[in-house]
Formats: C-alpha cells, sequence, structure tokens
C-alpha cells in the first residue's frame, strides 16, 4: 500500500519541477497570495465580511494563506470538510449546501465540539425535521435559508412565504435562525465580464428583498450573505449583504479566464506532465497527463475559446501560443495547436516537461493528493501540501 | 484530519444503503462476478490469454475477484498501480502506457523486487534511454512496442520500419524485447454494436502484421497483445493474437451500454444519492451527488441516449423510466426526465435515496476513497474495500 503520509513529508531539498514524478499538481504561491489580495481589496472597499469557500483548495495550507492566524470564517461543500477544517483549528464554518435529514446529528456533533457552524436549509421539511432534533435540548447548528437569485439550483425565490413558514417553525423549535443565503450561479454562464455587475446585483437584491420579507414578519436577519467568484469580483454595491463568498478566486482557471474574472496569467494551479510521444503526421504530441491528472471537466466546451482539457505552457508557466491539450484518455494527454490557429507546435522532445493550465480548479485539484508548492517563477518545489477529500 | 483507513474498517453489521453516509460508492459484487465469467467465457472459447486491466478498479479486493489465488497477470496505467498491486501479490504486470525516460529506475525498482513487469515503448528514444540504463548490468523490464491499429492515440504503424530499428537497439543493449501491444481506442466510437467485430479484427491484424515484421528481421516476438472492452466482447477470431486486455468490462457503465457492449442491468457500480430538495415548477429533484461524487464525464454526450451525469435507480438499482442527472455542481446534482420523454418525476421525498448508474465507471470510482460492497438484491453493506490513486 502507498503511504500518501510519507509522499507528502518526503521534500528534499533537489526536489523540483525537472525531477518529480509526473503528473504533478503545481500551486504558485505567490499567485495564490495575489488573488486573495485582490479580493480582499475589492470586498473591503466595499465595506462587506469575506467568508471565502475551502472547497476549490480543500488544503488546511492554503486556507491559512486566508486566515494566517485565525480561525475562519470560511465555506465548506460538506460535512467532512468542515470537521477537517475544524481540526485544523478553523471554528466559524458555513456549510452551504441544502442540509440532508440524515445529516443532522453529524452536524450537530461539530456545534458540540466547539465549531460556530450554520447549515442551508430551504424546505419545511428540513425545518421541521431540525425542531425535531432541536427537542433533546441538545447543540444545534444556526440555520440560514438558501434564496434562489437566478434559477440555477436550488432554493425559494425572494418574495416566497414559505420563508416565513421555515422561520417560523425554527423559532417553534428553537432552532436558531439566522439568516439568508444566496450563489448567483448563473453568473458562469457569462463572457468576458458581460452582465457580472448585473449578476451581482441581482444577487444582492434577491438577497435583500428575503432578508427584508422575514424581517416584516419578525424575525431577526443577521447575515445576508451572497457570493460567486465572477459576482464577488464585480459587485458595485453591497448596501444590506453582511458577507461574500467565494471559491475559485484563489486559484482561478480557464473557465473564469473565459468569464472575464481573471487573466490567463493569474491562474496559480497546473498539471506538470512529460511528454512520451509524438505524432507529427497527425500533428500531436502525448504527454502522460491525461483526463486522470485534468478531470473530466471541459467547462470551456461551450465558450468562444474552447480550451480542450487544457492549455498548455512551458515548464515555467509561460503558454505556448494557442497549444491544448486537445484529447486526453486516462493517462495520455494529446496536446495540438487549437483549430483555426495559425501557431505552431513547440519542440518538445521525449522528456520534455510542460505545464498545463486546467479548465476548472475545483475538478482538476480534486484528481489528486498533494499540492507541489513553487514560489514565482523557481523550478524549486519549496513544500508538498495534502488535500482532503471524501464525504 | 480524517482517518481513511478507519473509515474503511469501519464496517458496522448494521450498515446500509438505508443508513450510510453519502454520496457513496456501491459495487454489486453479484454483476461483478457475473461480467467476469461473461467475458472469461468468451476468452478461453477463442484460446487466449487474459490480462485484465485493473485501472478501472484499482482495488486489490476486486482484482481478487479475477484471480482468487493468482499473481495476474494483469494489465496497469500508472506506475503507482504496478506498486501497489505488487504489495498485495500480483507479480505479472504490464504497463500499458508510453513509458516516460524519467519512470525507467522506478520500473526498474519493480524488477528488482521480483515483478515480472512489462513496459511499453514507441520510439527509438526511448529504447536508447533503456539500453543506456542496462549498461550497469541490473534487472530490466521487458519491452513490448505499441503499434497504431486505429489512429486513435500513439504507437507506430505496423508496418513501420521503426519496429526493427526499436528491436534491433534493444537487443544490442541487452534489454528484453517481448512483443507487441495495441489498444483499438476508436472502439469506444461505435453505438449499439456496430463495427465492433470489424474494430476487433482490425486490432488483431494490425498486432499480428507487426509481429510477423518484427519475425522476419530476426526477433522474436512471444506476446501478441490486444485488447479494449468492446473489441474484446466482439472478437469472433484472434488467430495470431497470445492475450486480450479489457479493464472496464468488470464494472461496465452507460458508455458501454450506449456502444454496445452490455445492458443497464449489467452495470455493476452506482452512487449512492440523498434527495435534498425539489423545484417542482422546473421538474427538478435535488441530491447531494454532483459532479464530485460523478465526476465530470460526459461520455454520453453524443449518444444517441445522452444520459447526461447518469441514470437514476431506486435504492435496490432499479433504473426509473428516462430519469437523469440532468446537470451538476460540485455537490449538488439535478435530477430530471430526460428532455423529450414521456416519463414522470418518480415521487421521491426530502431524505429519499437514489442510486445513479455513471457514464464512465473509471471516473466516477476515481472520485471515491472506498467501495460499498453488495451482493444482489440487499441492501446490506457486507465490505467496504479501498482503492489506490496518484501516480
Amino acid at each position: 500500500m502507498i503511504d500518501q503520509e510519507a509522499l507528502v513529508r518526503d521534500v528534499s531539498p533537489a526536489m523540483s519541477l525537472e525531477t518529480c514524478e509526473t503528473p504533478a499538481l503545481v500551486l504558485d504561491l505567490g499567485k495564490v497570495d495575489r488573488n486573495i489580495a485582490r479580493l480582499r481589496a475589492h470586498l473591503a472597499k466595499l465595506g462587506v465580511d469575506f467568508r471565502p469557500h475551502v472547497k476549490t483548495s480543500k488544503s488546511l495550507d492554503v486556507a491559512r494563506r486566508l486566515f494566517p492566524a485565525g480561525s475562519g470564517p470560511i465555506t465548506v461543500s460538506t460535512l467532512a470538510e468542515a470537521e477537517y477544517f475544524a481540526s485544523g483549528g478553523f471554528t466559524d464554518i458555513t456549510y452551504a449546501v441544502g442540509l440532508g435529514l440524515d445529516k443532522i446529528e453529524r452536524a450537530r456533533r461539530l456545534v458540540d465540539e466547539g465549531v460556530r457552524l450554520s447549515v442551508l436549509i430551504d424546505t419545511v421539511e428540513q425545518a421541521q425535521a431540525l425542531a425535531t432534533a432541536a427537542r433533546d435540548g441538545g447543540a444545534m447548528p444556526a440555520v440560514l435559508i438558501e434564496i434562489d437569485c437566478d434559477g440555477h439550483r436550488g432554493g425559494l425565490l425572494p418574495d416566497d412565504r414559505t420563508l416565513v413558514v421555515i422561520a417560523d417553525i425554527l423559532r417553534q423549535g428553537g432552532v436558531p435562525f439566522e439568516g439568508v443565503l444566496t450563489h448567483a450561479g448563473e453568473s458562469y454562464n457569462a463572457r468576458g465580464g458581460a452582465g457580472l455587475p448585473e449578476a451581482a446585483e441581482g444577487e444582492r437584491a434577491a438577497a435583500v428583498a428575503a432578508a427584508e420579507l422575514l424581517r416584516a414578519a419578525g424575525h431577526g436577519v443577521a447575515v445576508v450573505s451572497v457570493g460567486s467568484t465572477p459576482t464577488a469580483h464585480f459587485a458595485r454595491d453591497l448596501t444590506g449583504v453582511t458577507e461574500v463568498r467565494a471559491g475559485v478566486f484563489t486559484f482561478f482557471d480557464l473557465v473564469m479566464h473565459g468569464i472575464g474574472v481573471c487573466d490567463a496569467d493569474d491562474i496559480a494551479v497546473s498539471v506538470l506532465a512529460t511528454v512520451i510521444g509524438h505524432r507529427p503526421e497527425k500533428g500531436w504530441i502525448l504527454t502522460d497527463s491525461g483526463w486522470m491528472a485534468m478531470s473530466r471537466d471541459r467547462g470551456t466546451q461551450r465558450h468562444p475559446v474552447d480550451q480542450g482539457y487544457g492549455l498548455v505552457c512551458d515548464i515555467d508557466g509561460t503558454p505556448f501560443t494557442d497549444v491544448i491539450v486537445e484529447d486526453a484518455s486516462q493517462e495520455h494527454g494529446i496536446l495540438k495547436v487549437r483549430p483555426g490557429s495559425q501557431g505552431v507546435l513547440p519542440d518538445l522532445p521525449i522528456g520534455s516537461r510542460v505545464r498545463i493550465l486546467p479548465n476548472h480548479a475545483c475538478a482538476t485539484c480534486a484528481q489528486h493528493e498533494t499540492y507541489n508548492v513553487v514560489d514565482g517563477q523557481g523550478r524549486e518545489i519549496t513544500a508538498r501540501w495534502p488535500r482532503m477529500r471524501g464525504w
């Protein structure tokens, strides 16, 4: 059995992008810190709190770049993430996926252990189940109600009176009701920044309207939470909002680049690959990094610029003009010049190494156990950081 | 930190599909054994050896269903797989991805440890690097040359004289040359079985022709290896072939169903999900199983029947008519009746559980740490089997 802990500890001084095993997930820490600073500065100007989503990194080490000394606040997408980050000292956590009825007791255990946990619901059934659970007098998480601001997924419409019914059930059951939360998932369909200020305003307006409806019915609404990476960056006014969530901004990716939120140079994660073959008659270079290393995510498939399974860079992270991972099998990547481009395939002999920028950082990172950390332009791996996974 | 080993050991007698945490990967062992028996019987009739690919399961426990007492032969897609399966007693291994030059020493260590390892190459550079490595007189893996039978990926054409150049370099360098290997990757583009007997014959003919060319040049060719799950099942005659490889047949999936290799009822893996919400005005049921649990694989996207992110079944594995995971975010699945279908959305209250058949077993299983094993129609989880990952 492979000892993953031993792998993570094994950072010899000589380890570098030239010598490590490939495929390998590479994290450029300078870019991470720059991306964090950019969004923090923007949100500070808007006067709102920041509750970053850690589902992209799933890493205590990365979360500590967001909160060098602190305990959050953070957002998570699974209870396993909540438990992992709590074990590392993060005690202010919002679990921003609709709460399964069978997950109530597991959530309560975290509260028992001292975590300030908020959970998300949007149905009467969930409220009743929480009220029933609370009858034993034990610890309960705080509850946020999910608001649908753009028809993307779950949530109640901001004018739906079910909001009040749910808040009433919680109050009668002695379950702490905390506020409302929404996520402008449709903002991922933007291109080149178009429509994003409007999406941010729609997200804000929906959350604030729902909060006002609840307040008018006599419920205190302490938290008005909005966020997605695109809307967080394009919001111009967040009056009435108390906190913003965003996740993929930490690393960015080609989808965010296509949406118009970042430059390719802002993308902090890449997959290091080694050339294992050539098919010059087809215009192909073969690497050892297929979809197992990149993920199956084809998030730019319907963008004006389809990046295939990723944009190919040299070992130092500089993109080749229009060279993409055009196709992938489990452990093979096929590099090719983008269809219609005048670019030429670079000279990459067998054994050469390239770095591939991913479509979707959350999906690509999830294929790996470990971040190989580099600083700026150097090839030295200065640390290897583990990731968590599972539910 | 979550103790994955503890999770795997923790199979209480009461654990069942009704009570375990979701999302969860479920493995129906009766179907696994049936799928194995079917292909074994077919290949026995054709008189060839079987070297199953274990990249789908990445599990010693599953591999032991293929070889209850034995040590292989198996095929792997990474050296980490080779090391993992070797640690579990599998000592006859073919690593069927083009060998990176920097992986030669790692492959030699396995040979040193007693593994009968074959590696795959298709360039003069790889042959020269192996010959150079062999100068120290240490253990060397056997070498197969990759043949391109259908333009799908790497390999040399069967009439390419480079085959002989490579075999000559190996002979002069004292590196054991073993034979040829090909993979009919294009067979995945078949639909409903059409063209598969012909693809199988093309795969056989290419491998045998390459072997004959090498033999005519004075090289012994002990191994003539072919295989993909579609061609393995549709081959009618394998004269000249010594062994067949296939991987996904162990579990099958919706892509194999669409290609025409299996029935939906043969699919042995599914993802157990819990209903967390409803949007009746949109015809949606929301679950806690998004793409992190299903993978981003959309392998049926261009099939006549697009299965979305998976086909929805009840908790016992019986499909609902035309209900699919129509869209997915990281931890949300959206169930919907297939566009154009007259089917109706089943009554699935909050807290209900469903099982989702995946597009691509290799990709979906890779999102999970553990197989939750069930036998036949029962809901009891009889074992939890770990998976390996990484490179």
